[in-house]
């Protein structure tokens, strides 16, 4: 049953987690299904309480982490079908579907309620907003640059 | 002691954790020294495996942090000498001196080895570069902004 | 890549922990690829140290778990390609390829390493054999059936 | 104060755990005193979530536990009054008094909550029933030998 | 804002843990700030589940704790201003203001619910009284003067 | 084999934890076993990281702890031969041989390596030796009296 992909980022995360199945609750584990439009992604995140063990079930992506300060090392790799990938707890990492069709992956996570933090919305599109000349220098943008992603950010995520 | 807050975003982090200090092993605890211009900030980053709790020595802060998605609720507050806050393990912080004199903090970490993810070092700054197109997508940016964060940031970074 | 099923059972269990990949250390997570044979099935076996998810990328599988005594309650599902299912920490469980074709699942762990204990080889199977009166007690098996086992298991595992 | 052991195994285990005394709760320990008939035993089980150190109060015992796979390894001690063992997380371990006068030990386990499955309930008498030729395979019995063990154990447990 | 330190020890704690504030729960930490008078002290105490961080935030402290049994050395530092101290779960350690003036610090604790045992009050002061000539043989003392000690704390602390 | 209790306080324990048997690492228990001499104590004590199990082999013990501040509730109780009793992680604790004869207990702890601090020697024989001064204030003690403690424990420990 595949997800609707028609999004600005062509993607759906299905979160399986102790929200949607309390019985999960101390077992220390999730899982989420995510469906890819054609070059959809899913953009850089971290889960703050869980590595992720990625599998591919249909298509091929393009997957990586980023390390921590100071080294900020890329490690990705193409993943097709029933290739698996790990993302360390805590660092940034993203998916990208580079086929032509579209792309299943399941991700599982090592916690029962791993939380997500999509670095985009949280940065620009927080509520309250944060202060647009502190993020400017602290993303060497713009002001107004900082103004204009703060107001797609915000409409996207709330 | 000051520490020397002459670079791009105005702030020194000094830690003390388990890399410099191996007695911290198995402790669960380590700290942190932050020495702030004025108008100094330590930009947007994540300690992947800590909860933090910062106490100000001298000056004014604004600190925050962002909850997970989907909410993504700033919630900031002004520090005065002598105050104290809590960022929650794993999600996206900040400090911002906002008064005319240096300030100084001490942050300390439920972890001898918490890890910092600098946003947008890890984002932008990565070594190899994350394909700029891909990052186009994820933040709503112009392609050639993109290219121009990357080199910055590489620039700064590495 | 399908895995070589022809032995006993029928299937085919490939590790991916921290055994195999050192860096997996740390991350409290680890996975395994399970090829069936038509009517192949993974027998009985515990987790010491983990939680597992399944996840079926290609066939029709029957898994289960009994719940911890006094209610030793089996809980069973069918599932099929995409399908999820949990197996909580240190609970026997199985998987059973009921379809006419070859089935694959890949299972994620949570822990770096989980280690297997396989009932009937751990019970029957030991080196050195654990006394056939005892066993024919406990399992209220004729001693002579439980010496059969011993010399079976014996075989199979050592 | 003897407990009744006249049941087909000859053992009887009075629990001291959560359930029991719910001021457990948090502190990560809980006990069992287990008394023995002469030659009775407590036949093969797991804790999935706690470690185990026995003490003999009275009597002589004879006691192992069976190493993960592939290795399967039997290791076993005779016990008298005042001797300690340790039956590592998870492990399939027993309990054999082998001597001609009642035995008394004490259990204590690394987890308010450790649970039990006892091997031979779990696989020949869970409710419902698992599937016998499935059974048969696995334990590489004759499917009507299941099905007696079903009858015995189901009778037993339920 | 100074608390009031006019009281035997002449010092005094105010905790920030998860009694004081829910929200800190699960996060692993909490804090304390600690008044001190001249020649004031936080008397000989541990915390059963937690490390600590001391800060000095104003005047000169001689901090110590003593490593478990059998060495039982002291390790002891004065501190400045800024300067920070690390007392390992479950230690016994204490806070001596040597300087003229009043002396604030902040201490940060590895837990939500850190506890606090203050040693002379367990021991001498509990309610009801442990037995004084149990205590005599323990502590090498007279009797009587563990009897006049046992009514010092039952009316300091009850 | 009993073991000799001529010792001014009447008993002896013989640990066994991981720096006996390295085997017992990761697996979160240990035990040690006390002999007491009639009227002979296990004094004041804590294990900064475990929980205590107590199981009576011989003889009749007063066993009790102190709850944390601001409580200092003593929970006591007299135990015989088979009573089983639970000291809570880092609580102060102690065992006294109310009987005629020689008691022996097994301790099960949970953790593989639980510390022991012996209050009356951590407190007034450490190496060097605490301020008298600063601990007269806190045990509300003449300094002489603390100066004649401090000469008996630094003999007793060093």
């Amino acid at each position: 049953m595949p997800r609707n992909t028609n999004n600005p980022v062509g993607s759906n995360v299905t979160a399986v987690n102790v929200q949607q199945i309390p019985g999960l609750n101390t077992l220390g584990i999730s899982a989420a299904r995510i469906d890819f439009a054609p070059y959809g992604q899913n953009p850089s995140h971290t889960h703050p309480r869980a590595t992720e063990i990625l599998v591919v079930l249909e298509g091929t992506l393009l997957v990586g982490f980023v390390t921590s300060n100071p080294n900020n090392t890329l490690i990705s790799k193409v993943l097709n079908k029933g290739d698996v990938f790990v993302f360390p707890i805590g660092l940034i990492h993203f998916q990208f579907n580079i086929g032509k069709i579209n792309a299943i992956a399941i991700a599982t996570l090592s916690s029962q309620n791993p939380g997500v933090i999509k670095i985009a919305n949280a940065v620009f599109g927080s509520d309250p907003a944060i202060d647009p000349g502190f993020l400017a220098t602290a993303f060497q943008l713009d002001k107004n640059v900082v103004k204009g992603l703060q107001a797609k950010f915000w409409m996207d995520g709330n």
